[in-house]
């Protein structure tokens, strides 16, 4: 099939069009529709911007406009290059989702000087595709991650096509090396397709890019060896490459038709099957000026950001500008009113075809809620604190069971993580489902299959990167990891921060589902692995994020992580870490027990603790739960030193409640916080993470002073539990000792307990030189009074 | 050539000695040589470590060990699968090097009972690859990192060949799937060569993996996409498998020789070669448990791990260890000491060319002091304090440009970043050298060349790597990089550190180069971008570290970063982070005064200060240069509405100075801290980054509860850097109010002051909704008293 060349032409119109409000945004103050001489007054006196990227990514946006006229399908533009943010705005202006969205703008002159104006400008719009932009689920910053938030989006969307445009400088980045194999995940049957278009321009800020130097039969091979089929478009002469990109698309839409009608119908096994992408070369600059100042612009790096640079100061420049913007003959594209053509807008999609207006981009629109269990039907009888044993994950693991199946015919929530459900001991969930697995399944693999709601890769990237792609268009997940390598992630969630802080300022973008982490195998039950995977910082690193996006919780036990979880999964807007172990722990909480505390987000254990309401020596506070296990062992040491002793024990879930009210939403009152912390008593607070996040949350509060935190002081290797805690000066005995140098009733009788506690210590220290293994195992404790 | 059968089955008994070593480290308290029944007893309580990757690793050195002795060739054994510890640790032990570090483990049968017990055990190894094992650079926790390292350790080291085991679990990151792209920027002349070596196992955790379920087509045409020429290794047959081992890696070895002597030899240009890579595919497991339970072991992910667990508990478990031990028959491979046989120690390469004793492995035993310039020579003559303009981070290109030139017979500095360079104007170095860059160089490019001290790639990551893998093996480099993401890998700059902490308490490990940061770009001048580019945050995340090894700077100036960049090229085992800012600011210090306060880290600014050395009214604190620049601005504001008010400034460059003397070494004594920020008086403190650090730092000082800090409060977008400051209230005239409202002597005199000053605010806001960038750009500032 061929595309008309009057059809072409329209195309070729349309584009100019765009490329004419591009190059506006980045130098036009006034005179938009250059109806007078260009003047310096005219000229923003400050250019930011980037050209280089923008018009090949008008080019796409006008050739995805038929595509989707033509085939009424719905077609998602994520914009990898999304420095290229001129573009995304021109178009949807063009298009007229802006106006519709920013009624101020619009779809007229006066409307296109303010979209000129406004552009990265103080108290505009950002020079990158962002939040703010219609139609985009893809900030433009940080680059690395358009194709895996492609594929988030694609997956249980199946008449969803996800054109991805990855720029050759971010092609490079490893996130987005990695996402390639994404492929391996997609089910043609039951998912959307993605459309890879690998944008060579050559060049990045000032070098050329690695991509684009590498011969055809290179890129082929590499391609082909990640598993698509590569199709070239190459040139600069408009016309024919109109021609080739049209028929391109043309081909690989009807491929991915093909690829989907196979699948759809099939009734056996589906393959992988060989999914199209588009290589696209085409100069950096794209129609901008060849030449500025006898340097070499288009079709270079020099046309990165503003090609000509000096417009407003330099008669000469302007001049250049003002012949470059006068070649899109805007008086051809644009009515006397300075509104697009009639037969220009009709090349656009309706409604909410259009790729601004699509819902998916918005995907808060989209969003239902999960279908829930009532979790206590799920928790554990644990009878009296202390006395039964639990594996909190595996409780929760049969909990997100029960979200799978009541969700499956939603197809609207899915778990992920690097190859560590079982591991995590979430592997209740294989009852009801199966890791996705689209390359070859052999008679004695496990738990894979062509569909299921897991996806396990060796890349917390990618992981991060699905699920972020898939909150994005509106649907649910939990990423579970293992504590110390989230942090492969800090950048990527940072960059997701921001999109929700930034959203949430928008009315017109609607609420996603929340991020979620499970973070087990935590810090303190390395019991394989050394110092590499002992790390608890991430809370530290979440915590400088906006307080109303970001939640900490530290479950002490089964019942509190269900009631947690369940909890998270009715959140949107957040980032919620849910930082829990895997390994067999005594249990403190009944449902109804667990309930109660984990809504107050902390609370006095009355069970715990001896100063029967009022007046403890001590307040002895724990979070996670480790440092809960020793924090109550430590309290029988004491008492059992000083039975007259008055303790308190606090045990905190919900981090946040440390802050200040004012800080965040969820800190406690000063009032509320006086009355478990008191004003003026010793804190021996056992933390699972740095200590210093306690001190820093609690900061202004009125007892800090008298706050002693234990926690992780980086001391790390392979070793057993118990002696973990000791090495960071965690567990039972350091906790004790700090208590008894503290209380003031105390002082001068504490010798010999003291040096008892020590003694016991140094036993532990000689059982570690001399005889290894067999020291007794992480002293578990039973609640004896 | 082919290698002889007999020499083939040395090496098959060789590989046999370091399987069963390894077993035994994973499965033994006693009983090493099995001279008796295995027992109960002799089997230990936990069984922890990984069999799984463990024989191929075994295979790899094995044969690698032959090619050594041969060719008498220098090759480091990077092992990316580092969780296969007793690999490493068997092989360096057979081969005589881990009982020279480590006497206590002799080369006999007491040595191998010491050496089964320690592995993974209280107070022994860790289980992982890691500083603690001989011949390697490369922590074996988070998996990534292991191709990117051996580039590393590859640059400017002509005569050695990295021998790259990469993991087809590792395979999957991100990281690793760009590091590939590593041999765009090798030359052949001028550096030593890769190997990389896929080892497709087939199997992670409990998962296959997506390379190893790919075809050999697939694979081919990826591998080839990258630019290698793959060779195939495919069995499970020991001999049969020896024999194509031996094969390929004399072709490997070959090929690289022959890419080496015709580039080396060359008159003209050298083109990027095809270099070779094996991909290995045996069985994970192999030689092991071929079932347990009725259920697949060998071959499969079940012997990811442990594949018999219970030994000690279940006398049928406890068999088939033995039998699985007594495979190997060890009675033919050690004597009757438990020494390895003569004729099998032959075939272990001798002295340094032993991989477990190669210098460049310890790389502070190869590290050579820079020759370093006086950096005064370059210092900015800046007149009186605040009356010149200077960009700092051009004074620190000129620097670097010597610091090239004086090391570029030495080869052993690099300036790595993505593609930034010239961006953070660092482009002085471009007087001197090039960027390196193997593919097709046009005639119109700048700046490239086949050889060059500057390394520039789109990853954050393979900067990273790349620099880690140099410095490791003794070299020295910076790493200059937008602030916002640096994040990208924060979890490398955490195992960098791990290894710095662990490598420190070893007294084998000599010292290496400081893995030194620019951050530039920063937060309050992101003029062209939003709030994507705008994160302090990473100083937080470092601050997590061990004291001895992290450092933060914030020169204020051009001479103080001249000052700062000089004192870390000089450091060792640390990391320092520079910060600083590349646009046009008014300085500070001459040469002299910038040496007087930096060697001090934080001092009294007295040319700025009215406090005349005593009794300030408040004390106005900055860090970073923008901060500085609005602390002086406010000062001024200060004076004028209150001329009588005695300030004084204080401005800290090295952020560790705040910290406790007790908890840093460069943390000031609290007489030294309260000689500069009193003990009563408020301190209004203006941060560059997120305030809590700030307050954490300083949390046990006299006058804490004094301290007010100003910084980034996670408020961004495209605005000006003025108005940033703004926006997160750090600008002048929230300093000059917060100090106006905290001065006791002031107080009820400061109304009209402070209405002044929020009048200023008020329109500026004006200026920001109405004028945009026609508002007053930052407003510089002149010392006027």
């Amino acid at each position: 099939m061929t595309v008309r060349q009057t059809e072409l032409e329209a195309i070729d119109r349309y584009w100019r069009a765009a490329n004419y409000v591009s190059v506006g945004q980045i130098y036009l103050l006034d005179n938009p529709m250059l109806r007078e001489p260009l003047a310096a007054e005219h000229v923003k006196p400050r250019l930011l911007g980037h050209w280089g990227t923008t018009p090949g990514l008008n080019f796409i946006y006008a050739h995805l406009n038929r595509i989707i006229r033509e085939r009424d399908c719905d077609v998602l533009y994520v914009c990898g290059p999304g420095h290229g943010g001129p573009a995304m705005v021109a178009n949807t202006w063009l298009e007229g989702t802006y106006s519709e969205i920013y009624p101020g703008i619009t779809p007229n002159e006066a409307g296109m000087r303010k979209l000129f104006r406004q552009f990265s400008f103080p108290g505009g719009v950002p020079s990158h595709v962002a939040p703010e932009t219609p139609g985009s689920i893809h900030e433009g910053g940080e680059l690395g991650y358009a194709l895996v938030h492609a594929f988030g989006a694609a997956f249980d969307n199946p008449d969803l096509v996800v054109a991805c445009v990855i720029g050759d400088g971010e092609a490079e980045t490893g996130p987005l090396a990695a996402a390639w194999h994404s492929n391996k995940f997609l089910n043609p049957a039951l998912d959307g397709a993605v459309l890879p278009i690998l944008h060579l321009n050559g060049y990045k800020i000032a070098n050329p890019t690695l991509l684009a130097r590498m011969s055809d039969d290179e890129l082929r091979a590499l391609f082909t060896g990640y598993g698509y089929e590569p199709i070239f478009v190459e040139g600069h002469e408009p016309m024919p490459m109109h021609a080739a990109m049209a028929g391109t698309l043309d081909n690989a839409f009807d491929r991915i038709r093909e690829i989907q009608r196979a699948a759809r119908s099939a009734t056996g096994d589906i393959e992988r099957p060989r999914w199209p992408m588009i290589v696209l070369r085409s100069p950096k600059g794209w129609t901008g000026p060849r030449e500025v100042d006898g340097k070499k612009v288009e079709g270079f790096w020099r046309s990165h950001q503003v090609p000509v640079s000096n417009a407003r100061g330099d008669a000469a420049h302007r001049r250049i500008l003002e012949d470059w913007m006068r070649s899109y003959r805007a008086e051809e594209l644009f009515d006397a009113n300075g509104t697009l053509r009639p037969e220009l807008q009709a090349l656009a999609p309706r409604g909410e075809k259009r790729m601004g207006a699509l819902p998916h981009a918005n995907g808060g629109l989209l969003r239902k809620e999960l279908v829930l269990p009532d979790w206590k039907d799920l928790a554990l009888d644990i009878g009296r604190p202390g006395t039964s044993t639990g594996e909190a994950t595996r409780a929760m693991g049969r909990y997100l069971r029960e979200v799978i199946r009541l969700n499956e015919d939603a197809r609207n929530f899915r778990l992920v993580g690097p190859d560590e459900t079982a591991s995590n001991r979430l592997d209740a969930v294989f009852e009801v489902t199966n890791r996705v697995w689209m390359e070859a399944i052999e008679p004695y693999d496990t738990g894979l299959a062509r569909q299921g709601r897991v996806m396990e890769v060796l890349s917390e990237h990618l992981c991060q990167g699905w699920l972020e792609g898939y909150l994005l268009t509106g649907r649910h997940g939990l990423f579970s990891c293992y504590e110390a390598f989230i942090h492969i992630v800090d950048s990527m969630v940072n960059q997701h921060a921001k999109w929700l802080k930034t959203s949430a300022e928008l009315p017109w973008r609607k609420p996603v589902a929340s991020l979620n982490y499970l973070l087990t195998s935590h810090v303190w039950r390395q019991d394989h692995n050394g110092f590499s995977h002992q790390d608890p910082g991430f809370a530290d690193f979440v915590a400088n994020k906006k307080a109303d996006i970001v939640r900490l919780y530290f479950p002490p036990d089964a019942n509190s992580l269900l009631w947690v979880t369940d909890h998270c999964l009715r959140t949107w807007n957040r980032i919620n870490v849910i930082t829990a172990g895997k390994q067999p722990q005594p249990q403190w909480l009944s449902a109804e027990a667990a309930e109660a505390h984990c809504r107050a987000g902390a609370g006095i254990w009355e069970w715990a603790s001896s100063d029967e309401g009022a007046d403890p020596d001590v307040v002895m506070a724990c979070v996670g739960d480790v440092p809960t296990l020793e924090t109550l062992a430590a309290v029988d040491l004491l008492r059992a030193a000083f039975p007259d002793l008055r303790i308190r024990v606090v045990n905190v879930v919900d981090l946040m409640t440390l802050q200040s009210h004012s800080t965040h939403p969820h800190g406690f009152t000063d009032e509320a916080f006086d009355r478990l912390f008191t004003t003026d008593r010793p804190v021996i607070f056992a933390y699972h993470g740095y200590p210093f996040l306690i001190h820093r949350l609690t900061y202004r509060r009125r007892n800090h002073l008298n706050f002693h935190v234990h926690g992780f002081r980086e001391e790390g290797t392979t070793t057993t539990p118990f002696d973990m805690t000791v090495m960071n000066e965690l567990d039972r005995f350091h906790l004790a000792i700090a208590a008894l140098q503290r209380i003031p009733r105390l002082a001068g009788r504490t010798t010999d307990a003291i040096s008892t506690l020590e003694g016991e210590l140094s036993e532990h220290h000689d059982y570690v030189r001399n005889h290894g293994e067999d020291m007794p195992e992480i002293r578990n404790w039973h609640w004896s009074t």
